[in-house]
């Protein structure tokens, strides 16, 4: 049994949507899995920016994606998975490359075993796993999507994004440690704050479907946790100021960094770009830049035609 | 000089859209000014539900709106302003009859002075005095307006509203205390709900676009307020679990009460009428009620083709 899954990069809150909305980013991680029932155990072979990571198989995220979709699936996991994975998504930079790696198993564990899992059940496993939806909607579903947590489980939703707005998201060489930007966080924050909070996360849904900039400036000039957790980012202000400067709506911290993304009407795009990387370079650090100018597609999985099991593959194509 | 002007009423907040979101009413204030300069002063002549205003006419909200429009087309206020108004519009039951009564004031200046000024200026006008744009906002444009502070003031957006979502507000016999109300409030909120609170309001712009039912029920849901005000409204826990029993996809306080407004698919709206009124019946309360099935528009300001100036009354027209 062999499948193959394709997952996109994500930036999550775009500055006011906090823990609830994430982009779709044009960097790719890819997997396939052969399951060989004699044999036992998991075994995952990285490759690209995967080779970094050193955590144990059957703790990686690979295998807890895997196994809970199996679980989600009412299947026994099988013995003998072996995963092999390439990624372009830097790891600890703040690009959802937990979410991928999370969603790449479960949608592996789907298609290979044909265990006809919903999207919604994959995004219920990965928000689970992960502990928030934010990434694992758009490397579900693509472009940017708001989910939110209700009784009766996470609800994601496709936001609109009005025509001609560029994302780009520069990336320092130094990744930043998600536990303790989380840590950084109040326990509690004054509540007229929290009232500004909810006006600009209802202003990024806006301003995303609009465009309207005075409503993208203030969303993405967050009050909730972009306060709290930039001076953990060398150079932060910095780049943020010159972005600006340069023509973007605002830029922030992708999730919790260490990247930053800027968002730009699509003319303002070079200058942005080159403004992100030449902040950071006056502060001494070399980043790299992704840009993104169309919306990004979710996961796609497919299946190799020469599968013993023709029927099942186009089923899941 | 006489102008004349109709704005209608509005309910703010939609639960988790908190001081920022507010949609426009179909109740209506109505007010008329004649200008004699060769008398001094404001003189007030309230009728319909603003018989019960007792204010003196130089504090009243119409002569503040008035004076606040002539300050910013930077003319003097003219001496012997007086305005006649009637409404439907209940006051002090959180149905915006104080913001329709300082727009009102404002545009009767701006249009019997012929000032120029924005609806932008309007809406600053009303904010500042009344110290949030959330029911001054669709008062002024109508439908449903997100209105957020930003560093170039306040910035107002109309929301998209799915064909087919329909309002239904409940009127108890008595009015709420709208200081009280914000005295509830606590200082500070723990980080958590804050983040929800924010989710929900970006799930409020989403649901009202949309018409998704679960992103709908989620932002009607609020937690940033209502847990702290709704203890305030008597009935309003069983009148809102009867609203959503009945079909709504949820029910809130209307701003901060004493009426409560109920979302609803259009093919729920008898149903859910009757259940609002039936739950607070069952209290002992006999409610009054207010349907919206399609959005209602803004202020209009006419001015009297016999008035001497026609040229104007064609311009403001």
């Amino acid at each position: 049994m062999t499948a193959r899954v394709r997952v996109p990069a994500s930036s999550s809150n775009l500055g006011s949507g906090f823990d609830c909305v994430g982009i779709a980013i044009d960097r790719w991680l890819t997997a396939s899995v052969t399951i060989d029932r004699a044999s036992s155990g998991f075994s995952i072979r990285r490759r690209g920016k995967l080779s970094a990571v050193k955590v144990r198989a059957d703790q990686d995220l690979f295998t807890r994606g895997f196994r809970a979709a199996c679980a989600a699936g009412g299947v026994p996991t099988p013995g003998g998975v072996t995963i092999e994975a390439t990624s372009d998504i830097p790891v600890g930079y703040g690009l959802g490359s937990s979410a991928a790696a999370i969603v790449a198993g479960a949608l592996l564990a789907d298609s290979a075993l044909g265990l006809g899992l919903s999207r919604a059940q994959v995004l219920e496993i990965g928000t689970t796993i992960e502990g928030h939806p934010d990434n694992v909607a758009p490397a579900i579903h693509g472009g940017a999507v708001l989910s939110v947590h209700t009784s009766g489980g996470v609800v994601s939703s496709s936001l609109k994004i009005a025509p001609g707005i560029e994302l780009l998201i520069a990336v320092p060489p130094f990744p930043n440690d998600t536990k303790a930007a989380r840590a950084a966080l109040p326990h509690s924050v004054p509540h007229p704050e929290a009232a500004v909070a909810a006006s600009r996360a209802a202003a990024l849904v806006q301003g995303l479907a609009t465009g309207d900039a005075q409503l993208l400036a203030a969303a993405l000039d967050d009050v909730l946790h972009v306060p709290y957790r930039r001076a953990q980012i060398y150079g932060y202000d910095a780049v943020v100021r010159a972005a600006k400067e340069a023509g973007a709506f605002g830029a922030t911290l992708s999730g919790a960094g260490s990247a930053i993304l800027a968002v730009a009407p699509r003319d303002r795009g070079p200058d942005v770009a080159t403004a992100l990387l030449c902040a950071w370079r006056s502060e001494g650090v070399t980043a790299e830049l992704i840009r993104c100018a169309e919306p990004v597609s979710g996961a796609t999985v497919s299946v190799p035609r020469t599968t013993h099991d023709a029927r099942r593959t186009i089923q899941i194509q």
